[in-house]
């Protein structure tokens, strides 16, 4: 069965999507897109040769489209997400779900009436070689339990629009989800801390800061984000167990030595680190979507990644501890 | 379009084709196998849902059957290849094009009397991402010429029926295509120098040898070929240029420190280290086949491979150079 | 000018000391030791051949005594030290300086009165050749201003008899001391973060552990102390600047491949990996005795770790920040 | 014991081993200097406050003298250290012991007719901390016999009065030195490939080579010269074995990350690389002076690597093997 698939909202990483679509998935093919700007769907068909629908209502209730994925504005998810599940029809979501919990709240109203589980976020790390080779070494048991992990997320730099909550809300979102999955534990807990800011970049950010979570057992782990580095896309995690620690490695192909010392170019993006795991992630769920399964994160991922950034947003005015509040886990996510 | 695959000879390396075909490889169905033995025929046919064939010669005339791979045993390809060549159907074939030179020789008449590239070569190792980085640097001439080249070829252990001129023929094989690739260049001359064996393994092979190649510019390239080694399949290759040197990185997803100490678990098989490649292999096969494009190894560097093989054979029972005979490149494959 | 040294408590660490001294150090020979345990004083004494004195005082007064060491127990370096001052004799004393803040600052009057400085404090990492070249990359400003430091301190396992405030005096001691050496820039505030506890080792201990730390001018620094790993003495430092990020490397001398994969022995123990350090330590001392000059840590360094390391054990208990109380440094150690 | 040193021809390498005997070593002293310079022992006796000799033999011959270090020109080696032979004092000769075989068989008659192993040759790798670790992983048997080794002796550049046979010679000799200690085995045929040569240094040079070593058990080693890669003094070697392989690491203290991506300064020169060695060696030869006990490499070890020497210049004009032609080892070398 070929997965027929329509498009809301193909901006960069949309249209990121479209291409990976047509030239590395298997089972899948572009139906049409739709845009709040009509420009955008014209050009985007013209270059996809798909069709253009008038609206995301007309999109997602069209016969021709089995499946749905959602790139737009995060303001706008909540109600295509609401009404692709009213539709019954299998939807990926890019992060956030909801710019606050409360859409995600609703959404998962949404989803426990329809029944089944139709709602997958865009956290693509879960796919990274790298990240799931780390998971099944702790899922494992082979290092006891995990204690302590930290992480490091880095960027060349951000443009002047870059508010302070949006290395939060943007940037530490993917630890946050990333750290909930690989200990499959909540966290209940957040401190921000602020180090010496760089000079080098514009003068209104808090940069880097440190981002600390507690989970429910109690596991301690830290983000440094630092999103103006000047020189490169640089992910770390290293995740300290009772018996061993494990680290992302360098994710160098080759190694150089020259005039310039033992060197290696750095990856400069997301889309360079992360290709692989964009593909995997779009692959496995046209997969699932035409098994008729579920993959990915789920709706519960993306608002206890919107209630974990709720209480970062606000540390970022503490000194301490700031409480993740959220509801209690739905038995339908279980 | 969706290019409709046939498929002749699918053991093990063919059914992986499948599998990736109907998996992660856009823009492909498989319409049907053949194979010499109609039991496993009846197998693939339930396992993938396709139609058998009852001989090779039918399904490449099958007007379902836009293009073809060959998986089946090496003396068989020549006669499957021409015949595709004839029907003037794009072909992959999986490596060596043909067991002898003379074959390969026969394959491009016929192809060169069609007019028109159509066979591919399955030398994946062109499409992982560590050696084609490597070629990007060389490629660039920030390095200067290359001058030297250093590879490893180690298996953790062969079978007993694994003979000494398999070392070069199914093993050395693939350094001789990358070598042949990385520089541009034909190989001239080969020798194969003999160490002290390995007493952990079969007392009839020659186990490790190391294979020297030196190419029409004067490039010179060792190759250790070492396949009982124990432990890993460890594929190395160092490019010595003019300004720098150029090296596969060692190719781990995450570090581990425990009680082990600092260690990593190695890739046993070509598949855990080549997965990618032959993906990426696949996808850009069928991806040409979609544009009546060629890609890949052609049935030149399938004769080249061969001619030099047969050189390398040999060479191990000699104590000195073995020159490569092999014809002038045809304009046709320039 | 052959230095002639005389020791205070030769235990474990002091004939490490004296070893040296006889093979691996030149221009200083061991003239006598003393030790509150007589036995020791025997056993010492015929070892290496020197003399026994009867009280540290009479050592310090030895004519035949240019320098001292002192190995002794913590409590007992204060009376000795000020003794070595008043007698106008150069002393290394092993860390702590003393046990507390109060004791320091003793020293240090005692040592302005003197008018010279003639207190070295053992602090060996600002010796170990990895430290150094950070230090010195850092210092050479190409980088920027440091904004942020990671520590790790981690150790195979530690006694039973080990209480939670070594944690901080005898353990984080060391970084304490060398993020102010890096910096240049004394710690204002600590905190302690407290992770889910490891179920390895002995109840009573709270470990792993995270000292948090701030200068002067904001730069944040984190120590993940771990002192029951079950694998490894680890030491880890990564500075983070404004233009790059520096860390010490693995450290290793081989890498070997096998059946357990990609690994390395690792150090257990600071003498594994800072033995260097140590010869490099002593001799500068020892070289700077004979010139009539200073090296290394200070007094005042001494006091301003022991101050930190209050505020540390305060922290312990304290769920935020506790501010460093010291006095403004005396323009003597500026 | 305080051992004192005569040094003749304190040139570069001489002086530096005097630096590192007044700063670094225990247990010795420098008692004068001779050299067939009158201005450069003027100069270093001025530099170092010692007497200057009228000659070798004066120097040899003072009772002043305990041991004497030999850092002049090779070909004035053989006449000093028979005289120190025949003066029973022990003698540290830096490489090569002579230019050729014969000069070191008439070294090793004086030394068996004195009945006392009393030279010493300089050969530093032997005590680096890499080096010593792989040689100690090969003697346990933990990966078994070692059947293949492949060596890298990369420098920046050489001066225009380099020539071909000094890549043997100088250069080459180091690895020929190394091999036969780490493998314990003496070498028996050696061969010389010539690879496409660089065009960024002399003309007359034939840069890079391959060494090519054979020991009489079989083990095969290879050693790639290339003294004019233009960036840095690049020393690797890999030992295979049955059961593992063991490789020097890159020796780098700190890993850079900065616009140049992730980087690191490499050595420049063999006293960047061998620094430590160096220390060692002479501190090692001092203490065993002191015991009456010799340590290091022998003549015999000085006498082999002239005759592989030998072999391999004959070599640099051959296209095959020539074979090493020694005498059998006296008993008193065993």
């Amino acid at each position: 069965m070929t997965v027929r698939i329509g498009m809301i909202g193909p901006g960069g990483m949309g249209q990121a999507h479209l291409d990976r679509i047509r030239t590395v998935i298997a089972g899948a093919e572009i139906t049409g897109v739709s845009d709040i700007a009509p420009d955008n769907v014209r050009t985007v068909c013209e270059k996809y040769g798909v069709r253009g629908f008038d609206s995301s209502a007309e999109l997602i209730a069209s016969p021709d489209v089995d499946a749905v994925m959602i790139c737009s504005y995060g303001p706008a998810h909540e109600a295509d997400v609401i009404a692709c599940i009213e539709a019954g029809k299998p939807v990926f979501c890019e992060k956030p779900l909801t710019p606050d919990a409360a859409g995600s709240l609703r959404i998962m109203e949404a989803e426990q009436k329809a029944g089944r589980r139709l709602v997958t976020v865009g956290f693509m790390r879960r796919f990274d070689r790298s990240y799931s080779e780390m998971k099944a070494i702790l899922d494992s048991g082979e290092v006891g339990e995990t204690l302590v992990i930290h992480n490091r997320h880095r960027n060349p730099g951000v443009p002047e629009r870059y508010t302070w909550d949006m290395a939060i809300n943007d940037t530490g979102i993917h630890e946050i989800d990333t750290m909930r999955w690989l200990t499959g534990e909540e966290i209940v807990r957040v401190r921000v801390d602020k180090p010496k800011k760089t000079t080098r970049r514009f003068e209104h950010l808090q940069d880097p800061l440190i981002l600390i979570m507690e989970t429910t057992s109690g596991i301690w782990m830290d983000d440094e984000i630092f999103v103006n580095n000047q020189h490169s896309y640089d992910i770390q995690c290293e995740a300290v167990a009772e018996l061993g620690t494990i680290r992302l490695s360098d994710q160098h192909a080759v190694e150089r030595t020259g005039v310039l010392g033992r060197h290696n170019v750095l990856t400069m993006d997301h889309n360079q680190r992360f290709g692989g795991a964009f593909v995997t992630e779009v692959q496995q769920w046209i997969s699932a979507v035409a098994c008729g399964e579920h993959t990915g994160s789920t709706s519960w991922d993306g608002y206890a990644a919107a209630c974990v950034c709720d209480a970062g947003v606000r540390a970022l005015e503490s000194d301490t501890w700031v409480p993740v509040e959220m509801i209690d886990k739905p038995d339908f996510y279980a």
